[in-house]
């Protein structure tokens, strides 16, 4: 398992329920990808989206963000951490 | 307080120690700003470091990254998390 941080972009306006509701949207699914995602943090002034998540590839993650209607614009293997 | 994601680009090849060393480079001044750093995760494929932090402001967290020796590219406020 690898640890990924995967951006999304054009998400200027995003609101607390709906960071809510896309969060659910791929924890509902991601056992079927063995995804687990950890946290998200959102900054709807310039309509980033960063999530944080383990799963065994970067395609794994982007499968289930796809499926939950979100496609990543960026994944990042964050192999170290502090 | 707020929460910031702030990211840094460039820094291909970095090695778990280096990414300890500039995180510790942070925390040692921290204080002096009022900010915490959290967590840091790095990719050294892409040579991408995210940086998590709670602080008064983003010219704040900068500060302390300036002085540390590595000023952030992009800082972003996440007013969002789930």
């Amino acid at each position: 398992m690898n640890t990924y941080m995967d951006v999304h972009r054009g998400m200027e306006g995003i609101t607390a329920a709906q960071l809510k509701e896309a969060h659910e949207a791929d924890t509902a699914i991601e056992h079927e990808e063995g995804v687990h995602f950890e946290h998200a943090w959102a900054d709807p002034e310039s309509g980033t989206v960063y999530c944080l998540s383990t799963a065994p590839s970067a395609g794994a993650v982007q499968r289930v963000h796809e499926r939950a209607g979100h496609v990543a614009d960026e994944i990042h293997t964050v192999s170290l951490s502090v």
